[in-house]
């Protein structure tokens, strides 16, 4: 285009109080409602409780479809005939077959023992390195097929890192993936050593399904706006799993289950769940911003869970239906339901994953939808980047 | 507040196209001139060719402050009088006097092997891997107190970190930071092994000192999403590394001095700048699109590179002035002027920083403004999560 260069914040928005050309334009608080894309991933119907992978109900696809096929759908932009999912599993396949980078390998046990504070930090630091040692350009610098065959990498590459660390950190031998098992089966045996039952697979396999995408969350938008600067997948990949730890955004699954094991026995719940509600404080596992009506992500691992049947899952039942009761009672018209986090973490905890595991989880599955979300964004070819606004002592002061 | 629990995707934007009932706001792309948040820190008034940090001219603190000054102007919201300045020169000089982690430390040669992409990327990495290592929590569980002692950690350390990662990166024995030394004196001096004559000192410090903050920057903002996820300060800073590393916004300060050389002589300068200005090429080093005067930025750093001397700032002069009359003659009423990256390249080669180092070194005084806008965004306290329109086929349709 011009003789001008692309350099330091070049494209710097106007600041807003600077009596630039651009008005400020002012919006809701946190972007709220405001368009800051478009995408053909998908979007969710908060009021229909109805949420979709393209042109498909993603919990269709989860009941009904492999994960691969679904993984597909978000990279190629349809589902796969036969002949293209062979295509695919044998890519994908190749992909996890070819080694971790040594230095990354090498580095898993520090990554492991540094992972104080929080599950997805090992997992972030694991990300961030593989990246470089990778080499992975900037996306402004690749064409379209190259970025999808790096996210192949990195999507194909996070659970079996997830897993390595989890082993680093509890002192047991690291698991090298097995190109031969489906992903969900052998993310499970790199975590507990042991190939899983079928029903355990698929019932996390249906998790991941579930988990891909929703909406323009906190994470997915990261990565956009990082990848909008033209920064490499790594950078994107390793910003969306830093958003997604934040405890208002990714949760932790797990919560739910410690107040099942908190309230320990059917008699105990009203006990329990009574003087918390009435005290105000927040009951792990229910109540959604968006669904209105049940959460279609907690319908469908309430049916998986009760699936894989026990004691836990009948327990989980009976206190669901009297939470939610307490809930109707006390906070009349809230409408406050089982949110994913309730029946994700009992579906999770049944199929034999440590609780420690269920946020990387959660993050494995979700970085199908950041890199297909970064490919759009690069397609869309345009900087993310508001303004704010100047609300500090008139500017200039003479210095004192 | 209520009985309902903070879970993954509690607070998830309604999508567009949901028929919910907050409406779908339309705004510019890229969300240019829409206000994303309320920043005490600073402005850019491009008109004008001023910005400033707070009530102050950025220059004339970078001329007239030391980089401690202005960081406590960040920090504490005013400049110190000598006996608050000495208490934070002590408070800094502690936290960099104290140790990185073992594990941090152990890992440098790796990440610095590993560092294949960008010269951003084992910067991202150790600075994922500290906060891992020290534990950060995340910022909704913490005071603003607490931040704003793993803020000065981060900053403090990630000089040392860039340093060695250079050192280690070249086979070179990694220097320990002195606390008897300023920031710019200790940082060449760990890149380089030898303690550098006072004025290359002063000459980083005062580029470190511009690079602070610069309105609302794609890194700055990526860290505040993140931040209002409630994330540990670790993944918001790690976020913005990544942004930083973008073509189009961290740009490489050491683009314009390969022009330079390229150029190599006077008499050249035509034969290399006309054709490619007329083919449309970019020319490093010069045209912003905010600033419709000479930036600010690289008037100062001019003057200091003069201040500094030499063949290479004579050559620089001569070629900025050919170049402006140049554009000036081929693309007219564009007003393009030698940008930051122009003369800021200059002082750094003279003040002895490889090129490689360049970008990082701008990324360790950005973080001062990272860690400032984090803690703003926690007190705003809203996470930030725009909506994206669904442009994809009608859903659902039937699983074929």
């Amino acid at each position: 285009m011009s003789s001008t260069t692309i350099h330091p914040e070049n494209d710097m928005a106007p600041a807003a109080s600077g009596g630039l050309a651009d008005p400020a334009i002012d919006v809701p608080r946190g972007l709220k409602g405001v368009i800051a894309a478009e995408t053909a991933l998908g979007d969710v119907r908060g009021r229909e409780g109805f949420y979709h992978y393209r042109q498909y109900s993603a919990v269709e696809l989860a009941e009904h479809r492999r994960l691969d096929e679904v993984w597909h759908l978000f990279v190629e932009g349809d589902l796969p005939d036969a002949q293209q999912l062979a295509t695919f599993r044998s890519r994908i396949a190749e992909v996890r077959a070819t080694p971790l980078p040594a230095s990354v390998v090498g580095a898993l046990p520090t990554i492991a023992a540094a992972k104080g504070a929080g599950p997805l930090d090992g997992l972030r630091t694991a990300v961030s390195l593989l990246a470089a040692a990778e080499g992975f350009a900037p996306v402004l610098d690749l064409d379209t097929h190259t970025i999808v065959a790096q996210g192949l990498r990195i999507v194909a590459s996070m659970p079996v890192l997830a897993a390595a660390l989890y082993r680093a950190e509890h002192g047991l031998d690291v698991i090298e993936p097995d190109r031969s098992l489906d992903w969900a089966t052998d993310y499970l045996r790199m975590i507990t050593g042991a190939t899983p039952p079928e029903a355990h697979a698929r019932a996390v396999e249906r998790y991941l399904v579930t988990t891909i995408d929703h909406g323009f969350n906190a994470s997915t938008f990261t990565a956009r706006v990082i990848a909008s600067t033209g920064a490499d997948l790594g950078a994107a990949i390793t910003g969306a799993i830093g958003a997604l730890s934040g405890p208002l955004h990714g949760g932790a699954p797990s919560r739910a289950l410690d107040t099942l094991d908190a309230i320990g026995s059917v008699d105990r719940i009203d006990d329990w769940v009574r003087p918390r509600v009435e005290s105000g404080e927040k009951m792990m596992g229910f109540g959604h911003a968006v669904y209105r009506t049940q959460d279609p992500r907690s319908e469908l691992m309430h049916r998986t869970a009760v699936e894989l049947g026990g004691d836990l899952v009948d327990f989980a039942e009976v206190v669901e239906r009297r939470v939610v009761e307490i809930l109707a009672e006390l906070k009349p018209g809230r409408e406050l339901y089982a949110n994913v986090e309730f029946y994700a973490g009992v579906v999770m905890e049944l199929a034999g994953l440590p609780r420690e595991m269920f946020t990387p989880t959660f993050a494995t599955s979700r970085a199908i939808g950041w890199v297909a979300h970064v490919v759009e964004q690069v397609h869309a070819g345009k900087i993310i980047r508001p303004s704010a606004r100047y609300v500090g002592p008139p500017a200039p002061a003479p210095l004192p």
